[in-house]
């Protein structure tokens, strides 16, 4: 078994197209032999945002802290705050933006294969 | 999407051997379309804990709040608190522990064929 704090873990820039003031922790994952699936967590500075997209891959979420939105594709702002689960289906165009003036801290699982 | 808030849903008493103080909600799971995996969680009460147990399926966890221990096949507690994760692989024997005199809440993700 590993048990891991999230302030042992890199932080690593995202960029990509779409993204604004993200970070990256990948803290099980399939470097780990988990066998299906994977937990990373994601800080939005204020103002920042992931890509409005879509993939094949689902994501579920827990909001560790501050308040953001979970932008579906017709651009409707659903509120996601601390404490909080979201589930994205796979194809579902999604942005996560942060409309807080904290950090905006998630865990977004996804299938290993993704991570 | 769906967004959820925990204190929403439906907390149900895991009643099966081994298992003392221990209530279950099921935040997204194979009932909500998820493709491969389900999100859980688990209230332990002071003194509770699951079985000294092993399956075929992992664990991957993250604390919301409380203190505890994961206790591995050897008898062996491994602190547990607020704000970790861990990772139980599949096969592997154990068991989680309220250690502290609040509750102690974790995610308890499982592949979707488990919940």
């Amino acid at each position: 078994m590993i048990i891991r704090k999230l302030d042992d873990i890199a932080k690593a820039s995202v960029d990509m197209e779409g993204v604004k003031g993200i970070t990256k922790q990948l803290v099980l994952g399939s470097g780990d032999g988990v066998p299906n699936f994977s937990f990373r967590v994601f800080t939005l500075e204020p103002e920042g945002h992931s890509p409005h997209h879509n993939h094949e891959v689902e994501h579920l979420n827990f909001v560790l802290s501050g308040q953001g939105a979970l932008m579906d594709g017709n651009g409707n702002a659903n509120p996601l705050g601390t404490g909080e689960f979201a589930f994205v289906p796979p194809g579902e165009t999604h942005q996560f933006r942060n409309t807080g003036e904290e950090p905006f801290v998630f865990i977004c699982a996804v299938p290993k294969e993704y991570e």
